[in-house]
């Protein structure tokens, strides 16, 4: 199987990570996407709408979708289990990975769409909504690090897919999208130190 | 255990359905949106984002997030699976039901908040960011119509979470929304009339 990724795009860094913590290594092909190569007819074979990560397995099938991608490589190589254990567990999991999917990611995505110079070419962009979501993303933080305060990750005691959503989103908001977190969120800050640590951040 | 619901929202109907769907009757317990119960303290010791559904179970756990219910009842009563069976197959469901939460409940969701006038009094509305996004709609539509020619349900010959979350979005659209879809889009209506036709339908 090989990944379709990116070194810049917050997403494909979600299933390196994965992949790190799983202790797997897989080819990886780089898409271009500043020569919008994803939105090209010969990659919308692999996946219609045009976006990355994309797995192909070696039958030529492509899945996409970051979670996607990573809820198949955890039934193919279940341990450490990265999605929860026990019910219970894996649906505080799926929650939090939501909360920070819907809370953080899809704001952070909007100050990129809607605030960035780097993609003012790819649509008119709306300044009031770039605005907007910086709003919702410092009211997310301020939260998640109330969150933080009794816990080590987000969904408990033990490292989760979520947890890798979260520094993904973040290092993304911080680095291209240029987002401000409020220095005076410790707990985040410890939170972000100690995922950072983990050699499977440099993946 | 029990669900906090609303008769009127799109993401509680998506857990009623997956509950007729496995032959389950819980109590639910209505929540009201119009006045703001879900952001009032006492809801937020359920859940602190203040949105619904949550799913409290009966030592007071609450669940919250759709897909994180679903996942927990999938566990607790596996058939009919409506998360695919193999781990390709489940795969598949996750991307499909990704795709469209992303590709049509986010955008729909958008045109909601920032163009009705029954959720102007919630937020300074950018009416730029709803004309965007009815674009971004009526362009997944088209393409889900197209994906629809050669398969009954969305993530292949099985109904699935997917279909649920399509068909509640759909219905939200075209309801409170007041969103049209172009009816020429005849794979995404022979659809739509198939998966309405099931009885969990009207759950």
């Amino acid at each position: 199987m090989k990944l379709y990724d990116n070194r810049q795009a917050p997403n494909p860094r979600r299933v390196r990570i994965f992949l790190a913590e799983k202790g797997l290594a897989i080819e990886t092909v780089q898409v271009d996407l500043v020569a919008r190569e994803q939105k090209s007819e010969a990659f919308r074979r692999k996946n219609p709408l045009g976006s990355i990560p994309v797995l192909e397995l070696d039958d030529g099938i492509c899945i996409a979708e970051s979670v996607a991608i990573c809820r198949y490589l955890e039934e193919l190589h279940p341990e450490p289990a990265l999605f929860g254990r026990s019910a219970l567990g894996r649906a505080r999991v799926e929650m939090w990975n939501r909360r920070v999917e819907l809370g953080l990611l899809g704001p952070v995505g909007q100050v990129w769409v809607h605030g960035s110079p780097l993609t003012a070419r790819l649509l008119t962009q709306i300044p009031a909504a770039a605005e907007l979501n910086r709003g919702v993303v410092a009211r997310f933080l301020a939260w998640l690090d109330r969150e933080l305060a009794d816990r080590e990750f987000l969904a408990g005691e033990a490292f989760s897919v979520a947890d890798i959503t979260a520094l993904c989103t973040l290092d993304f908001a911080t680095g291209l999208v240029k987002i401000t977190v409020d220095p005076a969120l410790a707990n985040l800050a410890r939170w972000h130190a100690g995922v950072s640590a983990r050699p499977s951040s440099r993946a």
